[in-house]
């Protein structure tokens, strides 16, 4: 049962990105509609959430991790093309090593060792993130869009 | 044996941290001839020294990466206030999150499961990664240096 429901919620997230994409968006306003939706996600999904998955159902963490590194990947480096063929990012962007570093940036949100959710708030270093993300890539006319 | 050679060797990189500190530029120049000196560090310290050490010495990895957190975060953090007063760099960085992040991707240039190395050179990834860096925390003032 917890699988189903598992597996129907990340149908969800994946439905939400179509939507998204349904908009037509130029890429900047898509990553900014992208990520209060993964800001949203991150909210609900809290380390303790993970921390119980890992314990007590850890083929759903796992089939959690395998979703966003296929899919999420994939969203980030069509967004990188999109915005590279807008001019809203810089045109020497490598998006496959780029995609790859921001998900994994993703990830080390959730590091305990780094950022102890006592510490720190998840939506907190994900705003920091997706502000050190947005400047990494936009050219001059992306950032006075 | 292997640990004195190991210690020497950290030592010599905190040496050289050091000269550079001593040359007085500023954090733009600063962070270009750290990386500098981190991709050339990199290029020695290829995945599969890494993958040696793992194997036969972890303790000197262990201390390898201990040394990494602490002094590399740290100067990390010294680089982007430092940025910050010369208005190099944004003044809204929250240094603290915005270095972990950094060092967190230093790491992930070693993940074999996202950059396997018959793939990927080391440099390019890293050489992306710098770009990516500097523009994320760059003023625009930093931009026109």
């Amino acid at each position: 049962m917890v699988v189903k429901v598992a597996t129907y919620y990340l149908n969800c997230q994946q439905y939400k990105f179509q939507e998204i994409e349904k908009k037509k968006l130029n890429a900047i306003d898509t990553l900014i509609e992208v990520s209060q939706h993964v800001g949203n996600f991150m909210k609900e999904f809290n380390p303790s959430v993970r921390y119980d998955l890992q314990k007590y159902y850890p083929e759903i963490l796992k089939m959690h991790i395998e979703y966003k590194r296929t899919h999420i990947i994939n969203n980030i480096k069509s967004n990188l093309q999109k915005g590279i063929e807008e001019r809203l990012y810089r045109t020497d962007i490598n998006t496959d090593i780029v995609a790859k570093l921001y998900f994994l940036r993703l990830e080390a949100i959730f590091d305990e060792d780094y950022f102890p959710h006592n510490e720190y708030h998840t939506k907190d270093v994900f705003s920091e993130m997706f502000r050190y993300h947005i400047y990494g890539i936009a050219s001059k006319k992306g950032l006075q869009y």
